[in-house]
């Protein structure tokens, strides 16, 4: 099936404006879109309506109205009536518990299978993997399980990080990676790093952005893939 | 209850040997025990029989035994008869969902509300508290719930950290904190930062190390306490 997804690392580089890095991409990708569904959900320390309107005030800029499902009283009603969907960062954990309590992931999927555009980023990346088994954020709540979309067959790390701050002694990023291998020896890891994206347009797999991604799996040495590499082993 | 529990951010500083700053700490704790239980279930990337070794090594210095408990066919009657308890760090899910599978929550509890002396770094001090909802550590296994041993009634953040590397755009370890602070609003957090521990003896509770302690509330701003310092405000 031509699924269209995009799945950002993060919003926004450290230093630039909110969504300035991906908006190029995200309008070539919407192109023709008038109206995209937002899920609000990862929001945790400000208000869904603050998050509709921070990313309505950058997709003013590509003509897109974006309509956050915290609007609806059917928000699984909008997802079905959706052109596309956009999930926003934050925390993976509320906003994966958010989309379980209103039954979202079964009719995400059929829409996603059915040619719907989805652009995610940061949360809204590691919600598009089988599971949210490599995200980095905090469990502060406990969803009733770990699987998410399951839109691509291997997982994604975004903010992927090469290092630690000098001094710091706890896990590096791939050290983490390393452990997922051995307790999921079959699933491949994608290290996403930040102002990096992947664009699947039907069986098409795209790295863009300026860096580098590292991949992972159990067995095999970390391998780093550039813009313009074939990504197709990921499937 | 006279609890005792020595609870310690990190195994090992950077650049120092495994766990060289706290073996001091840790001898004054068990003075007087001659072997230890010990829970290896953190171990991902190397086997427990290694876990155990490189514990035992540190704890020769000591004169203790290591016992872990990978070694009985019945890991709840090794709790059972232990001495004391050592739990060491690795991955905190992986830790909780062994522990839960052997039914380790319940006797490990009622031994230390009895008296036995527990100590626990990373992981091992993460699943001393209510929940395991302030782990840094990726959940590449899903536990069965996020409920741990509840030793002490607030959650610590182990290997915590002020910043993140320059120009990484990621949620600081304070972002997370803030977010598990809306989803748990009465629950105290201490980021428990590298080289430090917290030494609880009946209803005394110290910070000990060179550095200050990170203690976070919702509604509250956040506040710095040094050893020395009254923390009873946590129980």
């Amino acid at each position: 099936m031509d699924t269209r997804l995009l799945l950002i690392s993060n919003s926004t580089n450290a230093g630039e404006e909110y969504l300035a890095y991906p908006m190029g991409e995200i309008g070539k990708f919407l192109r023709g879109v008038k109206a995209v569904r937002f899920i609000p959900y990862a929001a945790v320390t400000f208000s869904y309506d603050e998050y509709e309107a921070k990313v309505q005030r950058r997709f003013d800029g590509l003509g897109i109205r974006v309509e956050s499902l915290h609007r609806f009283t059917d928000p699984k009603g909008a997802v079905q009536s959706a052109e596309a969907l956009v999930v926003g960062g934050g925390n993976t954990w509320c906003l994966l518990r958010k989309m379980q309590e209103f039954g979202l992931l079964p009719v995400v999927r059929a829409r996603v299978a059915a040619g719907m555009p989805y652009v995610g980023w940061s949360a809204g990346s590691n919600v598009a993997c089988p599971t949210i088994k490599t995200t980095n954020d905090m469990p502060i709540v406990e969803p009733s399980g770990f699987e998410a979309f399951g839109l691509v067959p291997f997982q994604i790390n975004p903010h992927y990080l090469d290092a630690n701050p000098a001094g710091h002694a706890g896990e590096t990023r791939e050290d983490r990676i390393r452990e997922f291998m051995v307790e999921n020896p079959s699933v491949w890891v994608v290290g996403l790093r930040e102002g990096t994206m992947l664009r699947k347009e039907g069986s098409d797999l795209q790295l863009i952005g300026g860096r580098a991604a590292r991949i992972f799996r159990q067995g095999e040495p970390p391998r780093e893939v550039n813009p313009g590499d074939d990504l197709k082993f990921l499937f």
